[in-house]
C-alpha cells in the first residue's frame, strides 16, 4: 500500500483509479467472507440490475443507473450534503451486513457528509438503533443524532404538538395510549409524557358483555399511537377505539403505514404496522397521521430542523411506497437498492403505466456501489 | 273478545279499526311491562321520529314516515310478499326484545308473508340464531329456513364455489381457513368443508423470527374467510396473510364490513369484523368478497335461490351502510328503525348532502309499528 499511495502523489488521476481498484479487491474479498445468504443477495441484486440495464436501454430519460462506484461517488461528491438510509433491506438482511455497507457509510462519514439512518421500524428507540448498527456495520462515530427510526419522529411530532403544554406534574401531563413496543412507549416516556400501553399479558377476548364493563383505566388520553406491536389483539383494538371515541380531538398517529415485509428463506409476507393502522381507522372512522416514510413530517423532523437543503439529499431505499415515495414527496433524490423488497418487475410495470407506485431518481443494485 | 269478533262479522270495516285498537291496547301494556331499559329504547326512538317528521315537512319527496300502525299494515298488505328483517337494534337490544317485535313476526306469518331474518352476526349458526329469535320473541313456527346469518351466506357462498368438484375424501376435501368463531367454522364444515381455524388457546406474540420458523399445518388452503373474532391477534393476522399468499387463487371472504356496533349503556364502540377484513387486505393486497349485508350476493341466495321478487319484498333494519344499503343494492323497500344506532342527525346530513350514504324509502320509530 506505501508503494501505491507514493504512486498517487507522483500521477495523482490514474492513482486514484487504481486505488479504487485496489480498494475494490479489497472489498470484494470482504464480500467473499461474509455469509452465503448475503452472497446470494448480492448475486440476485445484481441479476435484477442486468434486467434494469436491459429494460431502460429501450427507453428514453430512465433514472440514474448505478453500477460502478465512480458513478456513484462523481454524484455524490458533486450533488449531495445529506444521505439518509432506509436500514433493513438496504444496510443488512437480518442478521447479516449487506456487503459494502459498512464501507459505504464510513466513505460518506470520511467526506464530511451528513448521514442519517431512517427507518420505519419503531420497536426499537435511537439508542437500540444506532448499537444495531454499530454491532451489525461495524463503524466507528455513529451517534444518537444520526438515528431516526420512526419512535422518535412520533416522540417528536408529539413533542410539537403539545410543546405548549407539556406539563412533567404527572397529575396534568398529556397523557399518550400506545398500541406497539416498549421501545416506542421508553421514547415517548422519555419526551415528557404519560404513556399507557396495552397489558401484553392480557391476552383474553374481548366479549361486548366485556367492553360494556370494561372501566378503562387508561382514560382520558390525548392522542393514540399506533406502532408495530407483535402482540396486538382484538382487546387492544377495542380499547383504543373508545378512547379515540371519547376524545374526539385526540388525533391517531402510525408511526408508519407498512402494509408488509418479507421474512424467512422463502419470503413470507409479514404483515406491517399499516394493518392495525387500517384497522382503527376504520373502526374509529378517524385518518391517522403517518410520521413514518414516507410522510413529508418526518422530512421536516429530521432535515428541516438542521435546515439541511432537500435538493441536495438523497434517501437510500428498498420500497418504492415508503423510501422512494420520501424521496419524491421531500423533494429528495430517491436512490433504490435491489437487496429488499423491490424486483425489476416492479420497475417495468411503472414503466409500462402498470403500476402507479413512483419511479426511483437512481438505481443501483446494492449499497456496497456507494462505498 | 268474544263480543268484540261477533261485532266483526257484522262491521267488518269499523270493527277492523276496533280490533286494531284493542290490539294496541294489549301491546301497549305488554310494552309497560317490559325492562325500562327497552322503554327508554322507544321513548328515544319516539323522539328521533318526531325529529323526522319536523325534518321532513320542510322537503319535497320525503321517505314514507310511519307513525301508526294503519299506515305499516296498508303498505303491507298491499305491496309485499317478503319481509326480511335485521335482528340486533330492531327486534332485541340484547337481551330484552324491542316491545312489540314478537307481535310483529306474529302478525305478518298469519298473513302467510315470507319472513327472514338476516344477520351479519357470523358467530352464530342458524340454529343457535333460531333458538335465540324463539326465546327473546317468545313466537313459535320460526325455522331454520328463515334464519340467514353471514356464517350461512358464507357457507352458502363457498358451496356454490367449489359444488363442481366438491369432495368429502379427507385428502382432497377443499379446505378453508377461519379466522372468526367456532359457530362459523361449524356452519362451513356442514357444508361439506374441511375447516382449519386460528389456535385460541395460542395467544403467543408472532414475531419476524417465530413467523420465518413457523410450518404452516393450515397449508394448502382453498379459501379464507374473517368472520367476528373476539380473539383476534396479530399472529392470526400473520397465519392468514401468508396461507393468501401461498394461494393466489384463494378468495378472501368477509362474513361482513361492519366498521362497528354499540355496546352498553354509554354506546360504546366495539369494532365490527371490517376492521379485521381490512387489516388483512391491506397486508395481503386482495379485496375480500363480502357475504354480508349490504352485499348483492346475499340478496341471491336469501331471494333469488326462492325466486322472490325483490320489488315486492321489504328489509327493515337499523344501520344506513348495511341494512339501508343492502335494500338499495337489491331493488328492496329500506325500512329503517330508530332503535339502532342511526339516528336523525344522521338522516339529517343526507338531505342536506353532507352524507353519502343511502336514504331508506321508509322510517318509522320501531318495529312495533308494524304489529
Amino acid at each position: 500500500m506505501i508503494v501505491v499511495q507514493t504512486f498517487l502523489l507522483m500521477f495523482p488521476s490514474v492513482c486514484q483509479g487504481l486505488l479504487r481498484l485496489t480498494g475494490n479487491i479489497l472489498r470484494n474479498s470482504a464480500a467473499l467472507s461474509s455469509s452465503s445468504a448475503t452472497t446470494d443477495v448480492i448475486r440476485e441484486a445484481q441479476q435484477e440490475m442486468n434486467k434494469m440495464n436491459i429494460l431502460f436501454s429501450q427507453y428514453d430519460n430512465p433514472p440514474l443507473l448505478w453500477s460502478s462506484h465512480e458513478e456513484a461517488q462523481c454524484f455524490i461528491d458533486e450533488k449531495l450534503d445529506a444521505i439518509l438510509f432506509d436500514c433493513d433491506g438496504v444496510l443488512y438482511r437480518s442478521p447479516d451486513e449487506i456487503p459494502g455497507a459498512g464501507d459505504c457509510i464510513r466513505r460518506l462519514l470520511d467526506a464530511k457528509k451528513e448521514v442519517f439512518f431512517v427507518t420505519n421500524n419503531a420497536a426499537s428507540n435511537r439508542r437500540q438503533l444506532q448499537s444495531k448498527l454499530q454491532k451489525v456495520l461495524g463503524v466507528d462515530g455513529l451517534t444518537e443524532d444520526m438515528m431516526v427510526s420512526s419512535s422518535f419522529s412520533c416522540s417528536e411530532f408529539l413533542r410539537k404538538k403539545f410543546l405548549p403544554s407539556l406539563d412533567l406534574d404527572p397529575t396534568t401531563q398529556k397523557r399518550i395510549h400506545v398500541i406497539g413496543s416498549e421501545g416506542l412507549c421508553e421514547e415517548i416516556r422519555q419526551a415528557g409524557f404519560l404513556v399507557t400501553c396495552g397489558d401484553d399479558s392480557d391476552t383474553s377476548s374481548m366479549s361486548r358483555e366485556d367492553l360494556a364493563t370494561y372501566t378503562f383505566p387508561e382514560d382520558p388520553i390525548d392522542a393514540v399511537v399506533v406502532g408495530h406491536d407483535i402482540n396486538f389483539t382484538f382487546r387492544k383494538l377495542c380499547i383504543g377505539n373508545v378512547l379515540l371515541q371519547r376524545n374526539s380531538q385526540a388525533p391517531l398517529i402510525a408511526t408508519n403505514l407498512d402494509s408488509f415485509d418479507l421474512v424467512g428463506n422463502d419470503a413470507r409476507h409479514i404483515p406491517g404496522n399499516g394493518c392495525v393502522v387500517k384497522a382503527l381507522e376504520y373502526s374509529s372512522g378517524r385518518t391517522a397521521i403517518n410520521v413514518g416514510k414516507p410522510s413529508k413530517l418526518l422530512a421536516d423532523i429530521v432535515l428541516g430542523d438542521r435546515k439541511i437543503d432537500p435538493s441536495r439529499s438523497m434517501i437510500v431505499g428498498d420500497r418504492l411506497d415508503t423510501d422512494i415515495q420520501f424521496g419524491q414527496s421531500s423533494g429528495m433524490y430517491s436512490a433504490l437498492v435491489l437487496t429488499g423488497v423491490t424486483s425489476a418487475s416492479q420497475i417495468e410495470m411503472i414503466v409500462k403505466g402498470e403500476s402507479e407506485e413512483p419511479m426511483p431518481s437512481i438505481i443501483m443494485p446494492h449499497v456496497g456501489i456507494m462505498a
